[in-house]
C-alpha cells in the first residue's frame, strides 16, 4: 500500500453499485458515456493524481504560497499541474459539449475531484474555483462575457475566483459594502476590498476573472441590494490587448494549513480605475452566487472527506508496519516473552481505524449522493421530479458540507493518535492533514451558518416537504435492508432514529411558528450533529444493503470479504456513532434556554 | 480583558472554596502558610507570567527551538525566564524546607504551574521536568547523587529530564533496550538511544541531569529488568570539574506545535564513555519513575487545561469585539436595518464559549482535586487515610491526564470556530493553541495507554476499592447538592450516572474475571470517555453546590453573579455533555466484538 490515499475499489462500488451511475448514463445528457469510458476517465485522474499531485503535498506545506512585490507566488509544480488539468478537461468537466466541456455528470466530476483532493488538497481549489466561476458566467452572463472570458478559463490559462467576504462582512453577506457605480458605458466602476479570496492570484495565470459581489449605488440595503460583477485583473482594451484594471493583490493570509493554496486580500478601485461588468440583472447577485456557492459547499465537504481519506491511509500504513506491545490474549495477560505485535492488532488501534474508515466512506457516499441529486435534478423530465431532486439536494447540501468538516477534525486527529508521538512530528503526514482539514468547517459558510441553513431554511422549506422526501428515501433503504436477517436490527435502529427526528421536529417547530426564531435556532448546530449523524446512518445502511445484495446475487467483481467489510463498518458506525443521537435529541429538547439566557458578563 | 489567559477569581474559588486549601494549611507540613501567603505566592506567579511568559508565546512558535552543530538552541527569552523561575523557588516549590524547597502543597504547585502554562505552554516543561527529576533523586537517590546534583537543579543552573522512550519502544516500556554495564567503580557504562526527550538540551543550562531507564546487563526481560540511572551530560571529574560524558544530542524533532519546547534525540555511550549512576536498587527503575510519571500525568492534564484556558480567553476577547450579523429576536426574523450585533450575542457563539468554559473550569477543578489527594495522602496520619487518598489519587490520575487532553482538542477547536476564517490564520492565537494542545493526548502515555491503566488496573485495584471510595466522595457531593431545590434534579442525574457506572462494570468485569483481557479492555478508551465525563459531572456539581452555599451564607467575596455563573455552567455541562454517557454505556455493552474480530485486511 505504497502511498495509498484513497480506495479506488470503494469509490467504484459507491459509483456503480450504491449510487447506480449506469442508470444515470442512460439519460440523454450523458449518453455518450458508458461504464468503460467512466472507468477510463476515473483511472486517468488517478494516474494524474499519483504522479503530479500526491508527490508534492508535503513540499507545498513546507513552501507556502507567498506575497512579494504585489504578486502571489505558488509552488513551481503548479505550472505543470494547471496546464495538465486544463488539457484533461477537468475545468469544464461538467459543462456542455457545446461550451467546450466534457458534459460529465456531477457525481463523476465530484469523484474525480475527490481523488485529486485526497492526493493533494492544496491543488484542486485552483481548478474547481475556475470551473465554478466559468459556470456562473456561462449560466448567467451576457454573450459578451462568455465570449471574452470562458474559453481561457476552461483551459486554465486564466484563473477564476469568487469574491464574497469583506473585512467587516464575513458570515453576514447582507453587510457587503463594495460599491459599483454605473457609467455611461457597459461597465461599472468598482470600489471595495475582499478578503480570504482563495486562488486570488499567482504567477501561472495570465489573468484572473474575479466574480465580485457589490452594491450598485443606491441599491436597497441587505442582500436584496447585492449584485454580481465580473472584475478581471486585466481588462480588454479596444485594441484587443488586456490592460491594468486596478484590481490588485494587497497581501496573503498566512494560515496553519492548506498552505500551498493561496488566500488573498484583493483591493478593487483604489486608483478609481477598476471596471466591472454586471452579470445578469441588478440586485440578484446573491441568487446567482448561490449556484456556485451550493456547488462549493458540496465541494468543501468532498475536500474534507478527501483529506480524512489521505490521513486514514497514512495512519493505516503506520499501523501495519509498527510493532509495539503484545497482543492481549483471550485467556490471560500479555506475555513479554512473545515478539512485539504490529499495533494494528490492538483493538483500540482497530477502533481508531474503524472510526476513520466509517467517517471517510460514509461521507464520500453522502457527497456522491448529493451530487447525484444534482444530476437527477438536471436530467429530470417532469416538474415534480425536478422539484423532488432539487429539494433533496437543498436539504442534503449543508449536511454534506458539515459532516465531513466536523467529523474530519476528529478523524484526522485519530490518525495522529495512531502514530503516537510521531503523529505530532513533521516527518509524518497526519499532522499536516490535521492542520489542512481545520479550514473545512470555516470555508463557504461556517458550521454555525450551515446549521442555521439546515434548521432555519431547509427543514421548514415548503412545509417540510424536503424532510418528507428524504424520509421516503430512507424508508426505501430500510425496506430493502429489512429483507436481510443480519441487517434487520440495524434497519430498525434507523427507523427508530427517524421517529426521533419527528419527535425533535415536533418539539422545535412550534417555536418557529410562533416567531421565536432565537429559541428555534439556538441549538441549530446540535441539531446538525443529530440530523447529520442519522443521515450518515442511512448512507451506511444503504451501502450495507447493496453489499449484501451483491454478495447474494454473486454479481460483484470483488471478493466476499470486500462486501462483508462494508457490513462490518456499518455495524461499527451504528454501534459507536449513531448511538449518540438520543443524547443529542435530549440536549436539543431541553427547557433551560441556557445559551439564550447567558449574558456576556457570564464568560 | 487585555491579554487575559486565565481567570484568577475562579482559580481562587477552586482553591479556597471548592477544594478547601485552608484546611490543608492546618497540617503540620504546611503550617508556615496561610491564605494570605498563598495569595501572595499565586499573585507573584501571575505577575511573572504576565510579564515574562505571555508576551513571548507567539514568538516561540515563530522561532522554534532548533538543533545546530550538536547543540539545541531555544528562544533567548528563556535565559531570563529560567533564571527567575529558579530564584522564585518554582523548581523546588514542593520540596522540603530542608532540601531547599518551599514545602508548598501540590495543589498550590499545580495552581502556579497552571498559570504559567496558560500564559505560555512552551515554558513550564523546562522547569517542571527539572523539578520532577530533582524530586526523584531526592526520594530515591544516594546521598552522593543528592549532594552532586540537586542544588544546581533547584536553581535551574542545571536542567533535568526523564528518558524513557526509545525508537523501538514508545508506549511499551518493557521493550527498553538501553544497556547499563557494571564497572568496578560506583558507576555503570550506559549505551542506548532515547527519543522524544523534552527539554533534553539547550544553551541556557551548564549541565543536564538525565534520568534514564536502562537494563543492567543480564537483567530479566520485561519491566522487571529495568533500572533507573542518573546520566549527566557532563560528569564530575576527580578534580571537581565537570567533563564530557558521551551523552550527546543527536537532533531535534520538528513538531506541529509547542515549538519553543525542545524535543530531543539523545545518544548515550556512542564512544563507549558514558557513565551512569544507579538510583535506588537494580530492576526497580520503573517503580521509581512512576513517582515522576504520575506527577507528570497530572501535569500534562493541567497543561492541556491551561492551553484550553488561554484559547478560551482569546476567543472570548474576539467574541466581545467583533460585530457580525443581527440578533434574531424572539418575535420575528432579523432586521437588516439594525446595526450589526457583537457575535457574543448569537446563541451558537455562547454555546461555543460555554463548551470551552465548562471544559476549562471543570478540568481545572479535577486537576486540583487530584493534586489535593496527593497532599492528603502525604499528610495522612493513619494508614487507612493514607490508603484512601492514595487509591483516589491512583484512580483519578489517568482521568485528570486524559479528559483535558481529549476535550481540549475540541475546546481549542471551538475557539478557532468563534473567529471564523481568522481562526485559521497566524495573526490570531487560537490556531496556535490548537496545534500546541494536540501533544497532550500523546505525552506521558497516550489516551489508549491511560485508558488501559484506568480500566485494566485502577478499576479492579484492590477489588474495586478505589471506585467505591470515589463513589462515596460523589455521594457526599450529591447529598450536599440535594439540599438545594435548584440543584436537586442535577444531583439525581449524577446519581443515575453512578448507577450506570455500576451497570457497565457489572457487565465488563466478568470478562476480566474469566481472563478474557482482550475483550475486557477492547473499549477501554470508550470507557475512559464514559467514566471521565461522569467524574467531570461530579466536579461541576461540587462547584455548583459550593457556589450556592457561599451565596446562601453570604461569605463569598464575589458578586452573586459569579456564583450563579458556576451554577449555569454546571447546568450547561449536564445538558450538553453529561447527556452522552447513556450512549457511551451502550457502546461499551455491545455484543458485536467488532474491533476484536476485525482482521487487518479489513482496513
Amino acid at each position: 500500500m505504497k502511498n495509498k490515499y484513497f480506495d479506488l475499489v470503494t469509490l467504484k462500488f459507491l459509483l456503480f453499485q450504491v449510487h447506480n451511475v449506469e442508470d444515470l448514463l442512460k439519460k440523454e445528457r450523458f449518453k455518450e458515456y458508458d461504464k468503460t469510458s467512466i472507468d477510463i476517465f476515473i483511472d486517468s485522474v488517478k494516474t494524474f493524481s499519483d504522479t503530479a499531485l500526491f508527490p508534492f503535498i508535503k513540499e507545498m506545506d513546507e513552501n507556502p504560497s507567498y506575497f512579494k512585490d504585489g504578486n502571489i507566488f505558488i509552488h513551481p509544480q503548479f505550472e505543470n499541474i494547471l496546464k495538465n488539468a486544463g488539457e484533461m478537461g477537468l475545468v469544464g468537466a461538467m459543462n456542455d459539449f457545446d461550451d467546450g466541456g466534457l458534459q460529465l455528470p456531477s457525481i463523476i466530476f465530484n469523484a474525480a475531484y475527490f481523488i485529486m483532493e485526497a492526493a493533494n488538497n492544496h491543488v484542486p481549489g485552483y481548478i474547481g474555483l475556475t470551473a465554478g466561476s466559468a459556470n456562473l458566467i456561462t449560466s448567467f452572463g451576457s454573450q459578451y462575457l462568455k465570449d471574452t472570458y470562458v474559453s481561457n478559463m476552461l483551459d486554465m490559462t486564466w484563473g477564476g475566483t469568487m469574491c464574497l467576504t469583506e473585512p467587516q462582512a464575513g458570515s453576514s453577506l447582507s453587510d457587503i459594502t463594495s460599491m459599483a457605480i454605473p457609467t455611461e458605458e457597459d461597465h461599472f466602476m468598482i470600489k471595495g476590498q475582499k478578503i480570504f479570496i482563495s486562488s486570488g492570484d499567482h504567477q501561472f495565470s495570465n489573468n484572473f476573472v474575479h466574480l465580485v459581489l457589490a452594491r450598485i449605488k443606491g441599491a436597497p440595503s441587505g442582500i436584496k441590494g447585492v449584485s454580481l460583477f465580473v472584475v478581471p485583473k486585466l481588462r480588454p482594451a479596444e485594441n484587443g490587448e488586456f490592460v491594468y484594471n486596478d484590481a490588485v493583490v494587497e497581501g496573503e493570509f498566512e494560515k496553519m494549513g492548506q498552505k500551498g493554496y493561496c488566500t488573498t486580500h484583493l483591493v478593487f478601485g483604489e486608483k478609481e480605475d477598476c471596471r466591472g461588468w454586471l452579470v445578469g440583472e441588478p440586485n440578484k447577485g446573491l441568487s446567482y452566487m448561490f449556484q456556485l456557492m451550493n456547488e462549493a459547499r458540496i465541494a468543501t465537504g468532498r475536500m474534507g472527506t478527501a483529506i480524512a481519506s489521505a490521513a486514514y491511509y497514512s495512519s493505516l500504513k503506520y499501523a501495519k508496519e509498527r510493532p509495539q506491545g503484545r497482543k492481549l490474549n483471550r485467556s490471560g495477560k500479555k506475555n513479554n516473552e512473545e515478539e512485539q505485535t504490529l499495533i494494528i492488532n490492538h483493538p483500540d488501534i482497530k477502533r481508531l481505524l474503524f472510526q476513520q474508515k466509517a467517517m471517510v466512506e460514509g461521507s464520500l457516499s453522502l457527497v456522491l449522493e448529493t451530487a447525484n441529486y444534482l444530476d437527477k435534478e438536471k436530467t429530470s423530465t417532469t416538474p415534480e421530479e425536478k422539484e423532488k431532486y432539487n429539494l433533496l439536494l437543498e436539504l442534503l447540501t449543508p449536511i454534506a458540507k458539515t459532516y465531513p468538516a466536523e467529523q474530519g477534525i476528529k478523524s484526522t486527529s485519530d490518525a495522529i493518535q495512531i502514530l503516537g508521538g510521531y503523529g505530532f512530528c513533521f516527518d509524518f503526514m497526519p499532522q499536516q492533514y490535521y492542520r489542512d482539514i481545520r479550514i473545512i468547517a470555516l470555508y463557504e459558510g461556517t458550521t454555525g451558518i450551515q446549521s442555521l441553513d439546515l434548521l432555519g431554511r431547509k427543514i421548514t422549506m415548503k412545509n417540510g416537504k424536503a424532510v418528507a422526501l428524504l424520509a421516503s428515501e430512507m424508508q426505501q433503504t430500510i425496506a430493502q435492508a429489512s429483507q436481510d436477517e443480519e441487517l434487520k436490527p440495524f434497519a430498525n435502529i434507523l427507523l427508530e432514529n427517524m421517529g426521533l427526528v419527528q419527535k425533535v421536529n415536533k418539539w422545535l417547530i412550534p417555536f418557529a411558528i410562533k416567531g421565536d426564531y432565537e429559541r428555534y435556532l439556538a441549538d441549530a448546530t446540535v441539531f446538525m450533529d443529530f440530523f447529520g449523524t442519522i443521515v450518515m446512518g442511512w448512507q451506511w445502511l444503504k451501502m450495507a444493503a447493496i453489499a449484501k445484495l451483491t454478495m447474494k446475487n454473486g454479481d460483484g467483481n470483488q471478493s466476499p470479504e470486500f462486501y462483508k467489510n462494508k457490513v462490518q463498518t456499518m455495524k461499527f458506525f451504528f454501534t459507536y456513532e449513531l448511538i449518540k443521537t438520543k443524547g443529542l435529541a435530549k440536549t436539543i429538547m431541553n427547557d433551560e434556554e441556557l445559551t439564550i439566557n447567558a449574558t456576556d458578563e457570564m464568560f
